[in-house]
């Protein structure tokens, strides 16, 4: 390995632009209180409405701004026209494609995803927008999603630690981060109207810790509710979710915008909180444009019921003071500089995340890296080696300045090894991320993969999902769990062929991998954006050491995934409702709890090199609710490679009155290590974190006893372990 | 007159905005002095050529943002899709139509002006533009010039002393003005390639002058090329013009961008200060949009002789440096403010421009005011009275948020009197400004016309020219002096039923009048924009009290005027060259010279009341060329309302080596005075502005001696007189 893991590291982003003075909160609360009373009703009532796809109006006549929002969460959308989905045509908005966010997400970095944001917001700024649509928060409740990928994996302490800085980052550019789909949308099946019965327990344990995370420790500026149902009433616009939770409990004072047409009523659009209406009734529905515009449930009859006295004249000054309060942060932050797009900090922040997220799930007889000096034959199968993953997959589809392929990446840098390449499968044309099956040419793609295989050296397929419909892909699910487009068999054969072959895995989800004894070696590759090739061989050469870790876990089977042990009433439900019968026990929770061994367990990643923890302590051995418990161990690199481990440290409450997961994540570090390098790593755990949400209090709970700490490298590792007192 | 003219006064205008500290000049300059080492070659000829229609792409990686333009000079245009001349479709569009800039020259009143100016800047920074390609100042030389609506007239002092402000106000807001179309584009005839042959005396005299205030006082940061020729050359890459007088002469530090397609070589677009190309070969001259872009002559044939060293690298970084200077004077201003559209000062602001630049010319037996207590049947005929003027003329068309017609202001100030109304005569559909010749209904319409006259007590005829192809219209000439569309015949015929008629004409240009004699009143009324019908309804009530000033003569016949006293060489020329053959002596200076009396002598106005001027005094009877002429006179409103009389100083060189005008204006003031009211009225000119510019030492010359000072009500009507000695 030629260059250190740290070459990556960023220089402080450089701008032309500068620090002006913001206004002070109070001064804009007050310039806030100034302008309300200068507003007609009608002025109010149009800013709690879209004029466009992706704009607000503004106060034209007092010079209170638009607000214009894009798509995210992995790099800005292209332009679309006003009033349909159509593109503009512009030519100044290819951008940096970011990974994936389930890639952030398997970095366990949170300063990667500050520097995600931070570019991200930079690159939004750079295109004038004042919200970006973005991150996804929701919880990877079933490999089935179609948007996991744009996702934080299956555990909350995971999610809300590494949306935090990404928001942070977005926010520092004056450009508001939207945290989203609020709340309970973890399927894509049904998705506008199934009513998701789950238990208060699991609501607070698992489904809202990463928004309440973006509220309370982000601040984040704008949140949009979701499509779905939640206690029958619809979440965009659902008092308990709004009202009670996110506005009084956690005292959000930002705007609530709409998901594009997941409003569906005036009254409860007005009083429970919804702020922003977008994308409603603008898609034919009506006769006339301008007409449907009007017809937003936050619109003439929003004003109507104002004006009559029906509904309260606060109820709208409340939302305009949101909207204006959000200007302030934004379109009105005369501080905030200009941004930059496509930079090369961007290129390598994204290069950086991606490399740092990728996970190496196996590598038998040290099958990568793979000497760039190799004057080999290798074959690269498969049609994510060319495929375009910035196209498709719904509204986080970009127009990328450029997306190098995985192949291009390999045929760059192993310059010196002879490179075969066969699509071996083809998932057919799609048309805006639907797909049409393929129908021809299958078999003779098929043969020519057998026929490359036995031509090399080596084989990387690189197959897995793409970003059509029923695959990685908004507004639907998957329909299997296993690999499409026959993948499976092919595979099989080509190892049968050419045994000596690695499997890279470009998807947002856990498929099934049934040849996974018959491979050297898999890497879950993700979805990567611009650098998607780069990235890759900086993996497959050694160029960077693999340090990624699973953010979700791999079931074996579907039926062993939580959601999926319950039948269709669980996943996805009978069409109006479904339940979340499994509770708290999502993701690894359920596999730990349940004892079921998945495929691979959350947490864990392979290294070129290997580490050794040794010496853990604790500060004390006993600790009141407010102490924070100060854990600390060593972490060597005991390899002959530079490296970077993800020491994981998982709480247990071995006796408890309600149930309690086998254990769950409280706190990570990672840790890059020279080799023979060996550092003290510490932790800090609040030991309030090891409440429960208790249904019959209605509130967070202790229980005084003992809890066992483990110090993991992987949810299924354990390396070091301890107990510890709360009273 | 119920409420005095000044009720339209307007305070400072209000916007929610702040003011932050801006760089200075000197540090304006260091910044650049940083960025430009860090651009490639491409980014900076890319900085040098449009990306779309109306924009030009900054540095992205940089943060340096992309420049955003709009079509003037009355409103910012619509928004238009980027790579088509369609419109977007946005709602968020729709702004204020100020008047056209002909009537603002009539106001004679720089302090309107400034308002106008300032009232634009904000709609344009509202909108997000970084330039408005606003003003016109090309001098009025023949009444044929299609585009004379958007300039200000004959004279050189009016037009410099009414654009300075004018430029000063849209630049306050951190928005450049761009003064256009430089020069000696007097005419939409062959525009496109006629090569004007000019004696030096009159471009710098009568051409020039406009141009140069724009530049030295106004501080203009934008210039528009023409897209005639001059000397051979195009002027927008003109050597003389651009580099000797502009950049050279005057230090204009600003851009030079061309008109939209006005570039046709690469050599001269870089060697000739051509700065920012625009809209050359983009309307489907060459297969590929994006290919057009690269093919500009400031593009990829650019950057190949830069890079071979053929044009020195300096050459792009002055180009460079004078983009960036622009940016941190507008995009990257962050103490400019948000700007503000369709606000109630905006709507006002129009308002005032347009009640103080109409000009009444004829008002025998104080046929106007009318009583609006009056229950007379008035009769309201022609298709002006409806005729939308915000739409058509080429690209200063608007999308007004309304547009008040002179019928609907007529009906609803005079809402005591029963008005009826008929078209008169039909102009037939139009499509984007061509027009299509009326063919049918005309002789209905021409019978109604007269029927209804019949039934009324009083006749206003509403007509004039319109907004199509071949009248007030960019890209052609008109093809007459005359009245188009029979309207001379149908209003001889209308007075011969009812001579109770007035004609309110609405144009940009003048035209004859042979019916003159024959009506009781005539106003110029012009294009008026959105609070068209309300100011005509100010004046015709008495409302607001006339104080508009002809801002160009009107000749009896088209063969008076000095560009058509010569032949067509003169005008239009002979399709290759056209020569000006009148010299300086155009508008006015040819009518005084020459001894023909116009129909309307520039300057000339019509109030409700009377002005009497006494007592002229000048500080001095002899001065040197340093000093200037301090001249003052009282001036009385000897009628019953109060009124506005706009006081004129010309000066006469009555010997001198050259040929001289027999009168130029040098100075005038708007005087406001209630009934009885008397004030003293001061003027300052400097003796300088007493030269003449020598052919022969290609300097300006005062030669010293007498030179008579006159008081003039207009150009033809002096009222004090007094001579003065400069030595």
């Amino acid at each position: 390995m030629k260059k250190s893991l740290l070459i990556l590291a960023l220089a402080v982003f450089s701008q032309i632009g500068f620090a002006q003075v913001q206004l002070s909160e109070d001064e804009i609360e007050q310039k806030i209180d100034e302008i309300i009373p200068q507003l007609s009703l009608k002025e109010k009532v149009a800013m709690c409405h879209a004029q466009s796809k992706f704009s607000s109006p503004g106060v034209p006549r007092l010079g209170i701004p638009e607000i214009w929002m894009a798509d995210g969460p992995h790099g800005v959308r292209a332009e679309i026209n006003w009033d349909d989905w159509g593109h503009a045509g512009w030519t100044n908005d290819s951008v940096t494609a970011f990974p994936a966010l389930t890639c952030l997400a398997a970095s366990f970095n949170p300063e990667v995803a500050m520097q995600y944001g931070n570019a991200l917001g930079e690159e939004a700024r750079f295109r004038r927008k004042d919200i970006m649509l973005a991150p996804g928060v929701n919880i990877y409740r079933t490999p089935l999603n179609g948007r996991n990928f744009e996702y934080l994996g299956e555990d909350p302490y995971l999610v809300s630690t590494m949306v935090v800085p990404y928001i942070k980052g977005i926010q520092s550019n004056g450009v508001s981060a939207c945290v989203k789909h609020f709340a309970l949308n973890n399927q894509e099946e049904w998705r506008g109207h199934i009513d998701v019965q789950v238990d208060d327990r699991a609501l607070r344990e698992i489904y809202l810790p990463a928004f309440k995370a973006a509220v309370t420790e982000a601040g984040v500026w704008t949140l949009m509710g979701a499509y779905n149902k939640y206690k029958g009433q619809y979440t965009t616009t659902n008092k308990v979710l709004i009202n009670d939770i996110l506005k009084g409990e956690w005292g959000f004072d930002g705007v609530v915008v709409s998901d594009w047409g997941s409003a569906h009523d005036t009254d409860e659009a007005a009083l429970n909180g919804l702020d922003l209406e977008m994308g409603s009734w603008t898609n034919g529905l009506t006769a006339s444009r301008d007409f449907a515009y009007n017809e937003y449930y936050l619109a003439d009859a929003f004003y109507a019921k104002l004006k009559s006295g029906e509904i309260p004249e606060s109820v709208v000054d409340d939302k305009v003071r949101r909207i204006l309060r959000l200007m302030f942060r934004t379109s009105m932050n005369t501080a905030r500089g200009f941004g930059s797009q496509n930079s090369e900090q961007h290129q390598q922040v994204a290069r950086k995340v991606a490399t740092e997220g990728m996970v190496l799930l196996k590598n038998e007889d040290h099958f990568f890296p793979i000497d760039p000096a190799t004057t080999k034959t290798i074959a690269v199968i498969g049609e994510n080696a060319t495929k375009m993953m910035t196209l498709g997959g719904g509204s986080s589809e970009l127009k990328a300045q450029y997306e190098i392929s995985p192949l291009e990446g390999i045929q760059k840098r192993f310059s010196n090894a002879k490179i075969l390449h066969t699509l071996g499968y083809s998932s057919g044309p799609s048309w805006y991320g639907r797909v049409i099956e393929p129908k021809e040419n299958q078999d003779s793609l098929y043969q020519a993969a057998l026929e490359t295989a036995r031509q090399a050296d080596l084989v990387l397929f690189v197959g897995g999902l793409n970003k059509n419909h029923h695959q990685d892909c908004e507004a639907g699910d998957r329909l299997s769990y296993n690999l499409p487009f026959n993948q499976d068999a092919l595979l099989q054969d080509i190892v049968k062929i050419n045994p000596n072959t690695a499997v890279i895995l470009v998807s947002g989800n856990a498929v099934a991998v049934p040849w996974l004894n018959d491979v050297k070696a898999l890497l879950q590759a993700w979805y990567l954006g611009s650098e998607t090739g780069n990235a890759i061989a900086d993996l497959l050469s050694g160029e960077v050491n693999p340090s990624g870790k699973l953010p979700f876990s791999f079931p074996v089977k579907l039926e062993d995934n939580a959601a999926h042990s319950f039948g269709k009433l669980s996943y996805p439900g009978d069409s109006i409702k479904q339940y979340y019968k499994e509770g708290i026990l999502v993701g690894y929770r359920w596999f730990d709890t349940k004892q079921i061994k998945p495929q691979f367990p959350f947490g864990y990643g392979l290294s070129y090199t290997s580490f050794a923890y040794n010496d853990l302590k604790t500060d004390k051995k006993a600790y009141t609710t407010n102490d924070s418990v100060e854990v600390s161990f060593t972490l060597k690199n005991t390899g002959d490679v530079a490296g970077a481990e993800v020491a994981q440290l998982y709480v247990s409450d071995p006796k408890c009155s309600v149930m309690r997961p086998a254990k769950e994540l409280k706190a990570f570090k990672k840790v890059f290590l020279q080799p023979g390098e060996e550092k003290e790593v510490s932790l800090s755990v609040p030991a309030s974190s090891f409440a429960y949400y208790s249904e019959e209090t209605k509130g967070w709970v202790v229980e005084p006893g003992k809890f066992i700490l483990q110090i993991n490298s992987s949810s299924a590792d354990n390396q070091l372990k301890t107990t510890i007192e709360v009273n």
